[in-house]
């Protein structure tokens, strides 16, 4: 993939050090690659360990919201400000190859580099709760109880603002050394993709409440 | 979930601070998230900035292998004995309550710590390649062209054992507060599972190979 313009310049951190034919420091990209998922894993440190969480999320322009209890230590380490990478990858199919060396996996995976703050004022932090609901599952928003002040005060809400990213895409098939395409094996993609199942009713529903559209009509947005 | 014994005994960095009621440090629990995943994400740091790349792995009692290119920065960073974070989450459902606060997620996750080593022997090297094949796809590495002395070399392959982890797992319905039940909208579990999609043959396979068994019977193991 071309690079063509970039949310930054590209830093250190996010250069492409290997395989740059498969990066992009696209805007574009970096968003589609974004939205199409919705889990997150978010890197930080505490005294020199690191650590690594998965957290849902939500976009806006260059900005992430996460959110999480306000007891998190994820949140409460993140909230000062400290540097924070952050991960979303959707594995979209496992490349099988004649050579071991080959296998691979086909996927689409941005890494983003920059700060995290806290979202102090009630009803900022109600709109960034609502960005990633409805990033998750357009339409539930409406149609829930929302958050109560003393729920608020319980949960923490930071913004991650992107500083640097960058997008690495593999797909299709795979590439075999030449003398290795008369190597007698199957070889191709086996695709993956994650799945919505039949909703399961809550065993407290009330009767006659049919599943809405946006769960029966959940998929990755790909 | 109960504690029953662990891996080790909790240290500070794997105490859960929060909800443990959904923690675990009982080694079978962990081992099975990790044995049902095949996607880790690797969280290490270079000069105080967090860095979190996902990879492919393999497991050996209370060792985790990866492997990379022999130029890649996170095998740079980690062979050397870094303090790591690992984590494996599988994503099991989203849960739908009344109240927005109480939306949710079922997902089973382990967050291990411990510090990488590079393996250096070629031949303990192809042993823990085959450890990642295996726990990908089980029966193909028997299949494929084995790695050349190059490729070996070409190849990082790092062990990282398990010092301290934590296992967390929510399953089940959404639980509201008991004044929400009345509110009238759909409440449940939209569950989510990674489905394989039919096999896709290299443009240029040769005619007549029909995929393995192994592909068409991939299931996360759940």
């Amino acid at each position: 993939m071309s690079a063509q313009h970039s949310t930054t310049s590209p830093g250190p951190r996010s250069r492409l050090r290997r395989l740059p034919q498969r990066g992009s420091h696209e805007t574009a990209a970096i968003h589609a690659i974004l939205d199409a998922g919705f889990l997150a894993h978010i890197g930080f440190q505490v005294n020199g360990q690191p650590f690594v969480i998965p957290t849902l999320y939500g976009r806006e322009q260059n900005t992430l919201f996460l959110h999480g209890s306000a007891a998190s230590r994820m949140l409460d380490t993140l909230e000062g400000g400290a540097p924070a990478c952050v991960n979303v990858v959707l594995v979209d199919g496992l490349v099988l190859a004649r050579s071991a060396f080959h296998h691979s996996m086909n996927y689409r995976s941005v890494v983003a580099f920059g700060e995290a703050r806290k979202i102090a004022a009630p009803e900022r932090k109600v709109e960034a709760l609502r960005v990633i609901s409805e990033h998750l599952l357009a339409g539930r928003w409406a149609d829930v109880r929302p958050p109560s002040p003393q729920e608020l005060k319980a949960t923490a809400v930071i913004e991650f603002t992107i500083a640097e990213a960058s997008a690495k895409v593999r797909s299709g098939p795979p590439m075999d050394d030449e003398e290795d395409y008369s190597w007698p094996v199957w070889a191709g993609v086996l695709p993956l993709a994650l799945a919505p199942q039949p909703p399961v009713p809550d065993p407290r529903l009330a009767p006659g409440i049919a599943p809405p559209r946006y769960a029966l009509a959940f998929r990755r947005r790909t």
